[in-house]
């Protein structure tokens, strides 16, 4: 498109005038992600209003061969949801569709725009005793269609699942701009190919989520939160085995954290204190919940002491108060803080069986420290998943300049000896454009002619998201 | 294909003499299923023994241009793995696959050929102290493959979900032979679009599954039964609601009995006796199960407290042993043989909201009875998935050559209501051929559109059971 001035008119006379933005300063808020990616500037950005408009804005960049950029909250990690450098593509905006559509706490459904935040949703549940249990960092400002776009996992997958598992309906704008309705509040329905499923972890590739019918549950009235000492990783997955048992599956979280971290959070937090007497190389912060009568402290306190007897638990702290257990969940968000202070380093977010998490993290520890001795490691994550963000952090000392190519070189032997596991290097961040390289170098022949097919059949255009997991077709 | 004795001797230099068959009477066990549909005889029945000649059947069939019909156990409900009539499909049974490849327990996975009978899956895992927690009642004779491809629901999804949500990886002979190995054992990966998810329900209409890796529960070391009588359908639903948060989510079961189905059990079994004191309308049949120290029975107990307090629970038995549970239990299986014994009747497998049980049960009673007052209607199901089997006695003194017209004709009445309230036409069973129209008449020409796409992409020949769930192409 050459002269765009017929294009730009024609959205501002669907969307008016604060439906599409193109100054830059105004712009600048829709360039960049949590993470500090940023690629370039859009064509401008649509803010539609609601589902039909998104369909006509659509419906225009189809018939103009115009590159669409949908997006939700700003929180993605594999810069998929944000525009080209080109300033070619128009930025679509989900943030005004924010509206909760309707809620059935009998059927434990509720239905909602695409755009609403996270955190708003839970609300909604909660008024009616019910929750909808995905659980992020990044739940005050990520958006249910960016959740649906990546999969979203989070803190409870182990209990709740993954946002796949929590997704009955989808209503999703296809590229060409045709809206295809399927907002059913069904448990169960096998009619045919599962379509949806497409979507769920598209990344915004194949159409545009503008509403979904989510799952609910009941919502707990009492939880119970431990912080415990451990030897060994692999007595981690071993007490994790035993947990599941003894905590009756009621177990919402079940984290591994090295000593590492522990230091990170006080660094960065430092009202806080060692959380232990005696230090120990590993830590596991595991929560329980439930919705009815059971003594979720003693079933605690039972697994403990059973850990211990066995010689997996080392020391534990049992929060006896929602303040204790505030506490002891602030080392997992400090230690965050804590990273992010250390400037440039390498985050990854992959995942092993969980019977491989031992091994997995000593060889890979033993690969990074052979190749960068002065790094430090790391690795944390969701035990229950296999998930682990196996981070290194560059020497201090590293001129800035040098630690991007390092880093990458560090990744590229950390994957190798992941792909010995069979593990995956993106077990819930997405690929994006950050994780595309990885990501196709390991996909087979078939696998790359099946996922070429279904984004053509799709987006025979090319014009949804492109360049983000496939590369742009030229 | 004029001449089809080199594609005989291709196939039979392949598997050998017992890995195919040809005789009419040794070929008449893979003709017809349990539900006693039979279409037709197949041009050949192969017997491939594992993945690899899978694949060089496939091959064969792909290059001749001969259709293929998948199968699994025989206890389909929807003719979708039949030979169709014409005696031109090669049956492929999976039978001869039926190892257990691995088990992880501390991953909480199991892998296994698609063969595999799902109550040897299950035994497998007790012996690591897991479960694999899919319950139906062909579970003796139902293969994985077969419960792959039509996701398979049964007893205890409310707890852990379809097949769907039990599957982590898959092996899959693609319709020209290839092989498309993804036997992940990972509970998190967000690697690009999920193309294992088309498979689950594709009732082998894209390609046939050989292997998959299957997630794995801890096996519950207690469990408590009871049953309830019941005033009315609205008290079960609002009664559901409650067992969710007062029984912590550890509900493994709750079904819906109709007083009818209590008769039609007692018919079939004369040695039960009628299990409360008084007569209900309405029955709930419960079961929690748990594998830690939770005490079940007190939480039972205090849930029928409180049902009763609300006037939601009329009366209830709760089982102290488990003979007892067992006997409760065979409530819901002899009220299935009462049925058959009533011999053709219509079977439905529908889904509606929970929220709208009440109202569709009452309203669908309405229209039955109104268009055939002698009928007699069955409806009972999962209430925790919405999922009702609402079935149709026909009157005892119609003419068998009757039957099938009126209670066609009855069904189409049924869909119609079920319409109103957004309901499924298929909750687990499928489509294969049976439900085929009425599922074609309810998709929208997106759909049409999308699900003929996918169809194209994966079997651009058409040959991969044919007929099933869409029309074959001409």
């Amino acid at each position: 498109m050459t002269d765009i001035t017929p294009f730009i008119n024609e959205l501002t006379a669907l969307l008016g005038e604060r439906g599409l933005i193109r100054e830059p300063d105004a712009m600048a808020r829709y360039v960049s992600d949590w993470a500090g990616d940023t690629l370039g500037m859009p064509l401008a950005v649509a803010r539609p209003g609601n589902t039909a408009e998104v369909a006509e804005v659509v419906k225009c960049c189809y018939a103009q061969g115009v590159a669409m950029t949908p997006q939700g909250g700003h929180s993605g990690l594999v810069a998929g949801a944000l525009p080209a450098a080109n300033g070619q593509e128009l930025v679509i905006s989900l943030e005004r569709l924010n509206n909760v559509r309707a809620i059935d706490p009998v059927n434990f459904t509720i239905t909602v725009d695409a755009g609403c935040i996270l955190e708003n949703v839970k609300l909604a549940a909660f008024d009616h005793d019910c929750d909808f249990p995905l659980s992020l960092g990044a739940q005050g400002s990520c958006q249910i269609g960016g959740n649906i776009a990546t999969n979203a996992g989070g803190l409870n997958v182990l209990r709740y699942g993954m946002m796949r598992e929590l997704v009955l309906g989808l209503e999703v704008v296809l590229p060409d701009g045709r809206v295809w309705e399927s907002l059913n509040a069904l448990h169960k329905d096998n009619r045919g190919y599962d379509l949806q499923q497409l979507f769920l972890g598209s990344e915004g590739t194949l159409g545009i989520v503008t509403g979904a019918v989510l799952k609910l549950s009941p919502r707990p009235n009492q939880n119970r939160t431990a912080l415990l000492g451990m030897p060994s990783v692999q007595a981690v997955t071993d007490l994790y085995g035993l947990a599941r048992r003894d905590c009756c599956d009621l177990l919402t979280a079940f984290e591994l954290i090295p000593r590492r971290c522990i230091e990170l959070a006080i660094e960065a937090t430092p009202e806080l204190r060692d959380p232990l007497d005696s230090v120990y190389p590993w830590y596991v912060l595991m929560e329980v919940a439930a919705t009815g009568p059971v003594d979720l402290g003693s079933m605690l306190e039972q697994l403990l002491e059973t850990g211990m007897e066995r010689e997996l638990v080392l020391d534990g702290a049992l929060a006896s108060s929602d303040t204790q257990a505030a506490q002891l969940w602030q080392f997992r968000e400090s230690m965050l803080e804590g990273q992010r202070r250390r400037g440039e380093h390498l985050r990854t977010d992959i995942s092993v069986p969980i019977s491989a998490i031992p091994d997995f993290v000593r060889q890979a520890s033993e690969v990074v420290m052979a190749a960068s001795p002065e790094c430090e490691i790391i690795a944390y994550g969701h035990v229950g998943d296999g998930n682990l963000h196996f981070n290194i952090l560059p020497p201090m000392a590293m001129a800035n300049s040098d630690k991007k190519a390092h880093l990458h070189d560090l990744e590229e032997q950390l994957f190798d000896v992941l792909d010995a596991f069979h593990g995956s290097i993106s077990a819930e961040h997405g690929i994006g454009r950050t994780k595309q390289a990885p990501y196709l170098s390991r996909l087979s022949p078939i696998e790359r002619e099946l996922v070429s097919g279904v984004k053509a059949l799709f987006d025979p255009k090319g014009l949804m998201n492109p360049g983000r997991i496939l590369p742009a077709e030229k």
